[in-house]
């Protein structure tokens, strides 16, 4: 089995390789700059770890890794406009906009979705992609609701912002690898609680959400309750499926 | 044959009875603003009139038409924010960010290209998707060159911002009603020919691109050479082209 840290290089191979259509110009720069951004490649690694776990080689399921990391990509582009989050700060670097100005950091984020589907799109069937165009309207929803505040259950609300894509991220390794309907459910299910485990985590060291609700040591709890139902979830899986339990693990304890 | 009009009622009786995902909860009056703004449908009916001259129902061919019609509404809602042209009414009425806020209009613009390649998943093959993706990835950059600036030859923008979804909805009408790829080289000559002629007649009636350049004659006696290569372009197809020869008359002397 590859490591999740050899899944993260595989990713950040494929993507640095990845030929954007001449149309785009010199807007080219700036997508790139927002998929090149360091980040933890969390979905990607999750869908080649289950690709492989189910029996696909990396390079049947790099474009459905890539096309998740594209659509996050894009989220985190729009999510930080100034009518939005407005946030000048990503990931250490300026974000889109700040570095480029609104109206190309809006055009950027247009053209990492459509890129996103312009990979679904090299599978031979559209299940990839009819995955990723429902996570991302999930996506859409949750992010909706967060603006406009009304949403009083914080599970909901990351179960649409988080949750949908990275059980996307799972669904998406499963129809890459060719798993049947009837044989995903398994592994759907703990695709479930994977979303659930990073948002907890993620509240943890942002110091709001779950966080906020039931201090440190009950979120922590919180975590450490998500991360045994998910590998609960990995030993009924009929696959060796260590490399996700390693992600499990990591994903409990990540420090950023 | 289905004439253009009764073409145009069964793009409106689709997306009036499209069904998007419940996640996006009260986003989706927004969504619905931004589809149902009876415009033209230009690009659905030739997808459609394609389709049909190619050998396929309707039926078969509408959610590449609706997709198309979705990736076109997409982009309008975008360019008309604050941040690109700033244009507080579209066809008459309040444009999306007038109307919704620009965050909302930012998140519709997003959900409505994701629904477009949730449509083109309809599809038990991947190219109605992948010719989507790549028409709307040059749309993207066209948009970047015009707001830059940059373009010094208005043909290769109009090629870009208008000419690629014309080119793309001829192309999609002939990946949906199966035609083979060596079969499809005259009605892609035939699309090319198409967006050209849109826009000069668009151009017309703002009274900018081509009319700025060549005067109110000058534009119309392009846009009549225009029609007359696409007439020429249907004449060497195979095919019952009767009703996409009657979208180009219409198209040559349309007045709004």
């Amino acid at each position: 089995m590859t490591s999740p840290e050899q899944l993260r290089a595989l990713v950040d191979e494929y993507l640095d390789g990845l030929q954007l259509v001449p149309e785009l110009g010199d807007l080219a720069e700036a997508v790139r700059y927002g998929f090149e951004g360091g980040g933890k490649r969390v979905r990607p690694v999750i869908c080649l770890a289950t690709g492989e776990a189910a029996g696909a080689p990396a390079q049947q399921v790099l474009p459905a890794a890539a096309a998740l990391e594209l659509v996050h990509s894009f989220s985190l582009v729009h999510d930080d406009l100034p009518a939005l989050d407005n946030d000048e700060i990503r990931r250490g670097r300026p974000s889109m906009w700040a570095r480029f100005g609104e109206a190309d950091a809006i055009l950027t984020g247009d053209a990492l979705l459509a890129e996103a589907f312009r990979q679904t799109a090299f599978y031979p069937t559209p299940e990839v992609a009819r995955e990723l165009a429902e996570a991302t309207l999930g996506m859409i929803g949750g992010q909706h609701l967060d603006i406009h505040g009304e949403v009083h259950d914080l599970a909901t609300l990351h179960r649409l912002k988080t949750g949908r894509l990275f059980a996307a991220s799972v669904g998406c390794g499963l129809w890459a690898a060719e798993v049947s309907v009837t044989d995903q459910l398994p592994w759907r299910q703990f695709g479930e609680e994977l979303g659930l485990l990073f948002q907890i985590v993620d509240d943890v060291l942002d110091e709001d959400g779950y966080f906020a609700i039931h201090g440190a040591d009950g979120a922590r709890a919180l975590a450490a309750e998500a991360a045994g139902h998910a590998q609960e979830r990995l030993a009924a899986i009929d696959a060796d499926t260590s490399v996700l339990g390693e992600i499990v693990t990591d994903l409990a304890v990540r420090t950023k």
